[in-house]
Order: structure tokens, then C-alpha cells, then sequence
């Protein structure tokens, strides 16, 4: 029987596949090509987690691979009607990137505490200027999202003294359900969004939500653009509903002319969250581990529930 | 008897000793006055903790207060040969500042291991470039200074992931001397000066030292300014010896032309670490404490060794 056929949706650098010569035919495709080579494969590598070229591609005729892994935590761009319905299964990179992604977080927690971006524009401008800043224990944070990201998050604030609720869909032992975020993030601090992108929760940050919030909060996200009504978000801070905002976009660039760039106290990253270096070698060794299990008929990780749009923690309801 | 006087070396806003009324003659000077007032004082509280006046005014003739609090961590200010060969108790305000300051340099910490003002500064010129950064947990640090402050310091980062070798004078139970110091600092990602100003730190910090660190290290100082000499340290990150720097000056503000202004790499700030809003409250609170012990001939809390500088930890070789 000839070996596998892994198709890589590939980005610069690519994955290093070595360990499986011998073991896998590895192949290549790019959003072009992706379609007609998609009968072939056994398994579909989505290196390139920026692109939507499964999305656009799965849908046509032939056969499917039956095991989609995507080097990403979100899996809302590759997914369709068509992969959903399908047996094949899919599985994400949780593992990687929780640990970076929450330490970004309090990175910008405290630096909002701090006024770290009102020091470095002082040292700009060489003006002294003492201001009193906050103690961040003993403050109160809302984490949105009861995934791997939220309680790493969770973990890492509840360490620094911070008061942390953790907000999940469903209410389940330690964790609220989303019918208590509306009471809880007006009591808040700080309301860290890492939550899923969803049918669910796209849009759920909006002005209705900032409206709720302390005129002292601050808002975080490291979860996918939509979830947040970024013009809701400009007016809220412009007009002092809040008093910061940072979003670690995984989109593209925002146009020149966003309104975003210069809003006041608000922290612009281009997805800078999970992006430590070594990380790619992580990916890749993550899922040449995976594929050795799925070779010999073994139970793959990380199973993406298709409709919930991540992979249930083993205390979730069914 | 009548009651004892409370000499206050003034700075606005005061503090509250409302509390101490009919227990106390509270009496106000400032640097030009302290010096006549010094003789009818039975306790000095230095609120100004910026000024130098107690260490002139001191040495002059008549009585002497048996008593002297100051609201700062550091004593280096007040205290003159004649302070320290007199019976005067020395106190400070050890419990106030250690968390603030902590957590300000565990936020500079994570500040630079996410590149945070690189995110800010390519935000103002609405650029949009991802970057790979570090983790911090696993990463290696050096807290010199084993006081209240350095083994806040060392909790927190400890609490972060950090691997953290606390190094005071000398060593003990978990804590290095100060000859492990430049064995420790060759291998670490950080080095974070919590020392006091004494003789045998002023200066310590230099180009021998900065020439030890790694090219990715990065040096954060909260204590005085002279514990580094800051042209060594501007030479070190011009020349690319160290990866990146942060004072929190107490010192005043640096003249126009100084050199610190635009270091590449260097986060310069007025004092921030401990200034966190209400700490006035908590100082004034933590003096009429004090004297609430003191005026019924209680033992004083923080009272502090001259000869060394800090108030010594119970497992202080003495």
C-alpha cells in the first residue's frame, strides 16, 4: 500500500516534514492550486492559517482528505457547510499557542496599569512627568472564552492577584455562563476577550456591551477581528465610555485609512499574541507527532467540534 | 507631660494625621526651616522623600529627635555619619511599595518580551509588521537585592514562569552572595537591580558588569540612580552589548541634553514603580501606626540598620 499523500496548504517557511520521509508522500499546494489537488490527499496540512483557500476549495467534486489539521487555534476560516457535514475530521494546534497568547495578555494589562504607553510618548517627547498608576491586584478581569487560550489567560492574571471570572458558554463548575458576562463586565477592570469566532459571538462586543462597562475599564482581545464592532469600539473610547483597548488583530493590515490608527488608548498589534519565535518548529513537530498516531490507526487530539467551532474541554456538556 | 511633637518635613499633599489629634503636637517645616525645628522635635517624619534636607540640617547643634520615619523604601537621602552614630531610631515605610513596584517590573519584563514599544512606536506611524517575540516562562533572571522589594520581584516573576536567582550582600538559605553575582547575570535574560544605595553599591552596575550579560539580556533598575552609571549603560546599548533597558529614576529629571533621552532600547521613567494612587493614604496610615506603638513605648516595626542601608529580613546573618 503506498504511503499517505499529505497535502500542505503551504507559507513561507514551510513545515518541516523531515521525520516523515519514508513514511508520507508530502506535497504541495497554494490557494491556486489547492482544489485540483485536493482529491489526492489523504490529509490536508493548513499551514498557511491566513488563507481561506479550504473554505473556497472544499466545496467542489472529488474525493476529500480524511483528516484536516490547521497549524492555527481558530478554525472559522477553513471551515464550511461541505467540511462540516463530511466525516473528515478536523483538529487544531491547541498546545501552542496558550501559554504565549496569555502572556501577551498580562503583558497589556499591566502596561495599561502601568501607563507604559503614556511613559514611552513622554520619553518621545523628553518630557518628566510623574502620574500615579494603578496596582493591578485586587483588581477585577472577565475573561470571555472558556477555551485553552481563556483559562491559560485565567491562570496567569489569577497569579498576579487579579480577581478573574471566566466566562464559557455554558455555565460548568468554575466557569460562568455567557448569561452572566453583562453582570459581571460591569463590575470589571478588565474584560479580555478569547473567545471563538462563532455565528454566536461574531459582532458580540458592540455598543450595547461598551456601554455597560466602568469608565475605568479596559478592553482586551486576542480573539478574531468580527468578534468586535471595531467602530463601536473607536466611539467608545473617543468618547471616554472606557479608558483603553488593545486588539491583537489576526486580520490583515487595516486600510490607511481606518479610523483605528489614532484612536486614543487603543493598542493596535498585528497579531503579535501567539507569534513567539520557535513556534513554527512547535507546529510542525505538533503535527508530524499526529500524524504518526493517525498513521497506525491511533485516536487523534485537539478534535475540532465543527459546530461549536473548537475543541470541547472534557468538562463541557454535550 | 505634654504630648510628644511630630516634626513633618513637608511635601504637598500632606499626610492625614487627623488621628493623632490630642495625642500628639504636630509642627511643619520645610528645607529651610528644618534645621531650628529640629531641637524641639521628638519625632521626625520625612514626607518629603525626594529632599536632602535632614542630611544637612542633622549634624547641627542642640537636642535631636529620638525618632525618625521616613515614607520612601531608601534611606540614602537622610541619613549622615552623625544619624548614624546617634541613638535615633530609623524607620521606613517597607510594605507599601514592594507589590507596585513589582508588578511595574514584571510589566517592563513583559514589555520587552513582547516588544510591546516596538508595537507602539510602528503603531504611530501606522505601520503594520509582525515580529516573532519571546516567552517568558522558562527565561532566566537575576534580582539583585534581596529586600522586601527584590524578593516581591522575584515572586511575581517567579509566579510568571520565570526561573529567578535572588542575589543579596550575602548569602543565605535560598538567596546568593553577591561573589555568585557575575557567574548568574553571564546567563540570564533579564537582570533587575532592587538594591540599595549603599557605599558598596554606588556604581555597581558599569561597564565591567554590562559587558558580562548576554546580547539578548535586558537590565531593569528600580533603585537609585547612582547604583548605575548611566553612561555605561548608554554605551552598552548603543554599542548592542545588551538587548534593551529600563531606570524608574527616583532622581529628578534629566537635563535636556542628556545622553538618556534617546538611547536606543532604553525605557526611561520618573519614578513610576512605587506610584501607584493611594499610596499617600497607605503611607500616612502605615506613620500614625507607628507612632500609635511608639507613644505607648511599643517596639517600632522597619526600623532600619544604618551601617547597611535597609531594614535587615529575620534571616540576616548579622
Amino acid at each position: 500500500m503506498a504511503d499517505p499523500v499529505i497535502l500542505v496548504l503551504d507559507a513561507d517557511p514551510p513545515p518541516r516534514l523531515g521525520r516523515l520521509t519514508g513514511r508520507a508522500r508530502v506535497r504541495y499546494a497554494d490557494g491556486r492550486t489547492l482544489a485540483e489537488r485536493l482529491p489526492d490527499a489523504d490529509v490536508l496540512l493548513v499551514w498557511d492559517t491566513a488563507s481561506d483557500a479550504v473554505r473556497r476549495a472544499w466545496p467542489g467534486g472529488g474525493p476529500r482528505p480524511r483528516w484536516v489539521h490547521t497549524a492555527s487555534a481558530g478554525v472559522d476560516r477553513l471551515v464550511c457547510a461541505e467540511l462540516a457535514a463530511s466525516p473528515t475530521v478536523v483538529t487544531n494546534a491547541r498546545g501552542v499557542f496558550e501559554l504565549p497568547v496569555a502572556e501577551y495578555v498580562a503583558g497589556l494589562v499591566l502596561a495599561f496599569a502601568k501607563d507604559l504607553p503614556g511613559t514611552l510618548e513622554l520619553q518621545r517627547q523628553r518630557r518628566w512627568r510623574h502620574r500615579d498608576t494603578g496596582r493591578l491586584a485586587g483588581s477585577r478581569a472577565v475573561v470571555v472564552g472558556a477555551g485553552p487560550v481563556g483559562r491559560e489567560i485565567t491562570r496567569l492574571l489569577h497569579g498576579l492577584g487579579v480577581r478573574v471570572a471566566l466566562v464559557g458558554r455554558t455555565a460548568r463548575r468554575s466557569i460562568h455562563g455567557v448569561e452572566d458576562l453583562d453582570r459581571l463586565a460591569a463590575g470589571a477592570d478588565w474584560v479580555i476577550c478569547a473567545a471563538p469566532l462563532t455565528d454566536g459571538t461574531h459582532g458580540m462586543f458592540d455598543t450595547r456591551f461598551f456601554g455597560l462597562l466602568q469608565p475605568s475599564a479596559r478592553f482586551v482581545s486576542v480573539g478574531r477581528g468580527p468578534l468586535v464592532v471595531e467602530e463601536d469600539l473607536a466611539a467608545a473610547l473617543r468618547g471616554r465610555w472606557i479608558a483603553g483597548a488593545a486588539l491583537d488583530l489576526p486580520e490583515g493590515e487595516p486600510p490607511p485609512d481606518s479610523p483605528l490608527w489614532d484612536v486614543p488608548d487603543l493598542i493596535l498589534s498585528p497579531h503579535m499574541g501567539g507569534g513567539t519565535a520557535g513556534r513554527r518548529d512547535r507546529l510542525g513537530e505538533q503535527f508530524v507527532s499526529m500524524y504518526e498516531r493517525w498513521a497506525v490507526g491511533g485516536t487523534l487530539p485537539n478534535v475540532v467540534d465543527i459546530q461549536r467551532g473548537y475543541v470541547p474541554s472534557r468538562d463541557t456538556p454535550g
